[in-house]
């Protein structure tokens, strides 16, 4: 690569450029689409959000993250044009609510902000805000309409499957940062993929998004490696046992996407990389080292305003679902 | 209590005497029953079991405890009457595996051995098994069910809601131990309970019955306690947030459950129990320490033949359940 003045958005290291993204200047121009779609229907959107409460206990709610995922919701539906009506609720009264919204025909879309109780319960919340307004497609039923590859929910082909906003939303940056080929069929053909990160509602299905599109993916949790790899007469994916490791995986990755919520994993370093990998980091913790600078292409730090429009496009999306005449 | 010499399933101490509760025993009187049931229906039940291999991995498959369970269900199976079938899967195969017993209308009942990863994908398989055919109850609409106090599938009420196999285990020994009034329209009524485990597949439930049953129940773990209580007009129960402390609950329980699968856990002392409290220890760490025998009045210290008990008892039930015209 040749050597060339640094943007301030870029940072010179060995002689190589890493370009460092920011996912907010992608956003703005999906949140331009999503305006106008809006804008064309025939009513208001109404997105209700649940901010859980705990009083007396040491509770995982009541925290800062939440608030702040909140009000960049907020922003994002004004941005949009989306009603957002957001309660604080108590958070053993939030089953209730939930359910209240599910069966209110006025409320389009729901966003709990997790952790609420920190613990399985939070998985259970999740399972009972109804698929038809979950946003974030975080319910069972998504994944499994992801996993199986169905794409649409009607033989018609008129009602489009959601996926969940924080994978969609890393595929969406991949593919503005050009580490897609958007006229391929698979439009990550040939490319491969590291993951870190396996859970049921970020990780794996990230992992299973890439392989859809082409990518040979090994993905890492605490349990160790798994392989994700495109199905047979471009359908699908596959997941088989591997013995990769994470030198050789990572030496091989043209992408790496880590999203590990912890201190002490080992953060991955410019020795471990590829020149010119695309590195993206998804969790709210830092787990690329800075040594990473110079060596990849591009270097996507955080997610987070991504996602909250791709939750917004989602609501637009279960909104047609909901209206569309099969 | 009198002082009197002790059966060799007595532990004597300080005087008083805990008596020490085999669940076995009680299974086998539940077993004759069922065996009776199975006898008068037209057709052999057919259950399929699958332990999950993994190759190549770390994961949490592959070992001891999932074989001895599925060794007391081939036994439990053997004396009641249910043909069982277990097969070994690859677990990466054991999605589509859950799905063909799905559709397969001579399977009636599935059990998968947890753990197959030991990881949130557990919980993906867990809600991919039909509920209609999952004997173990773990499914989240049993759950639901459960939370909501609907005890009948539909308004005939001929088809009856099942439960969750430990979670029964633990209420049918209470039951046989003694601790409930049989009589009573709610057969808890004024007792207090202290439950240690939280999860959403056992101690959650759990928690639940017992405050449906009309127990005053503090619920502990490590996110802290809340409070389940009976609902009013005798249905259901609430859930409240509690400032009860480990120390006041533990003093004033009549039931103590624990579960907690951790061997740093401060074990449950005679000095903190009541005097005649009923304990049960479900987990497969020992919970209580032994200076509890003495004060107790009955120790049971596993659950496991009850726990098989209650899944072929609920392999009946949704045998009837999918048989039965409404």
């Amino acid at each position: 690569m040749a050597r060339r003045l640094a943007t301030p958005r870029e940072r010179v290291y060995s002689g190589a450029v890493t370009r460092i993204f920011d996912p907010a200047e992608i956003a703005t121009a999906f949140r331009q689409e999503i305006r106008a779609e809006i804008a064309a229907l025939g009513e208001p959107i109404l997105l209700r959000g649940f901010l859980g409460t705990a009083t007396g206990s040491t509770a995982a709610a009541d925290r800062g993250p939440s608030h702040t995922y909140a009000e960049y919701t907020r922003k994002g539906c004004d941005d949009v044009g989306v009603k957002f009506d957001l309660v604080e609720v108590p958070r053993l009264e939030i089953e209730r609510a939930i359910e209240a919204a599910n069966a209110d025909t006025g409320v389009h879309g729901i966003l709990v902000y997790y952790p609420v109780f920190g613990t399985e319960q939070d998985a259970y919340l999740r399972e009972l805000v109804d698929a038809g307004k979950d946003i974030e497609g975080l319910h069972r039923f998504w994944a499994r309409c992801l996993y199986e590859n169905r794409r649409f929910l009607d033989a018609a082909k008129t009602k489009k499957a959601i996926l969940p906003c924080t994978p969609l939303a890393v595929l969406k940056l991949l593919d503005a940062a050009g580490a897609t080929d958007p006229t391929a069929p698979r439009p990550l053909a040939g490319k491969r993929a590291v993951v870190f990160n396996r859970s049921e509602v970020v990780g794996r299905p990230l992992a299973a998004m890439l392989a859809n599109d082409g990518a040979h993916v090994t993905s890492f949790d605490i349990d160790g490696a798994l392989e994700l790899v495109p199905g047979e007469s471009d359908a699908g994916h596959l997941i088989r046992e591997t013995r990769e490791t994470r030198a050789s995986a990572l030496a091989g990755a043209d992408i790496v996407v880590t999203g590990v919520p912890s201190k002490t994993f080992p953060k991955v370093t410019g020795d471990e990389i590829r020149e010119g990998a695309y590195c993206v980091n998804f969790s709210t913790q830092k787990n690329f080292d800075d040594s990473i600078l110079g060596k990849a292409k591009i270097f996507i730090p955080r997610v987070g305003p991504m996602t909250v429009t791709m939750a917004l496009r989602n609501t637009v999306r279960l909104y047609l679902n909901a209206t569309t005449r099969a």
